[in-house]
């Protein structure tokens, strides 16, 4: 995938039997995504896993050697289905430790110390050798050890945490998109779009068709580092849906 | 994770870039995991993977050895970066060949021979030893191959080919839920709960804490097959809720 080859790389790891039962629908991976995206860091993959030791150990080592970082989201509240710490620890193969400046967070957040009950102690629980990532929002942090970040599932919780983490993470180019829909079917324009692609090697381009509202047609998303390049390609894209009898709508970025 | 061990298992592999750039927010997994659910199929993990083969290739294997079921989503049009089914020939090391069964039902859908271009006529591709999936919405068919079921990422047509293939697939005893809700926070319920699971470790007891409308609480989540025991713990931890002050609301299903 030629655009992103220079590009630092991102895994994203959802621990979470509700998201796997259905229960809850995971809005993690889009923001991350798009937020790595707009510092230059691409997510090439991402997994959801259940909150069993096994499946997420053996996940972490598998991302985190394969990508610059590796994201995980859900598992580190109080309640004993939150064993994200403790798995991120051994697959590390460090101790898990009850953190100081976790604890004094906590002791903050909490006030009153007979609130602050063994089950919340222990999201002070941290791998040695991690360093705290803040929330804002509820106290209990997540961490940061090697190159994998961990963060709450909370979707307004994960948030913030990345918010804070950006300034750490080493980006790259920023990945831009062009997206040129038409009311034409995504077959017809396919044949046209390969040589694009073919003309275009340091473009990624995508044909997604939507039907909504009885309403149908394809948005045709190129991405790439350089908007010139990308300007210049999408132009040829409108000509060729043009010449095909389609109006094309040539819109910045890939939500068009 | 006692309640399942008996149960057929499955992975959803997710095949596409606009899912991990962030674009588009996957709507398959939910609805495929509560539909495998309901037939005592329990989906154990999940990945999306970007439109490279390399990628594709080593998910599907890796996939398809651990769990009973692979379901795909995604990659299976008429576009250059529709590389699924070669894919899946890969990985099972077979041919791609062109399906009759599938060109006659694109035929009839295209009608005018000059509609059925070359572009569409690989959505004819099949790994060899294929089975047909049916599409009742735009005609390109999934296929089966082995334990693994490749299917569209638009939707409606993936939950159309889900349909088609239930009736083939060996279920296992229906997962039921109850949920306990209530207005603590989780921390308060967290000791008790994780005794409620000691005692009970034929269900599994998730605990999701809720932040809407400016209300919060938790939705404490049984799982389990067998609802007598359901709605006994259910039972015992509205008792439970109710000792710590809270109101509990008992509802059927996940999604109280």
């Amino acid at each position: 995938m030629p655009p992103t080859d220079a590009n630092p790389t991102a895994a994203v790891l959802i621990v979470g039997n509700e998201i796997l039962s259905g229960r809850t629908k995971d809005a993690n991976l889009p923001h991350i995504a798009e937020t790595l995206g707009g510092i230059g860091i691409v997510v090439r993959e991402a997994r959801v896993v259940a909150d069993v030791e096994e499946a997420i150990v053996s996940a972490v080592n598998e991302l985190r050697a394969r990508y610059t970082y590796v994201f995980t989201t859900g598992g580190i509240g109080p309640t004993h289905d939150d064993i994200t710490a403790e798995c991120i620890a051994k697959a590390f193969g460090v101790a898990l430790e009850r953190n100081p400046e976790a604890v004094a967070r906590l002791e903050r957040h909490y006030g009153d110390p007979r609130q602050l009950n063994e089950a919340r102690l222990r999201m002070a629980n941290i791998p040695a050798g991690g360093e705290l990532i803040d929330n804002p929002i509820s106290a209990a942090p997540g961490f940061r050890i090697g190159n994998v970040f961990v963060m709450a599932g909370v979707p307004n919780i994960m948030q913030a945490m990345l918010d804070g983490i950006l300034p750490r993470l080493r980006g790259g180019l920023p990945v831009h998109a062009r997206t040129v829909s038409c009311g034409l079917a995504e077959g017809r324009v396919a044949a046209d779009l390969g040589a694009l692609q073919k003309r275009y090697p340091e473009l990624e381009i995508g044909s997604y068709p939507y039907f909504r509202r009885g309403d149908f047609g394809v948005s045709l998303v190129l991405r790439g580092t350089d908007e010139g390049v990308l300007d210049r390609a999408a132009e040829e894209l409108a000509g060729i849906v043009r010449q095909l009898g389609g109006t094309p709508i040539v819109t910045v970025g890939s939500k068009g």
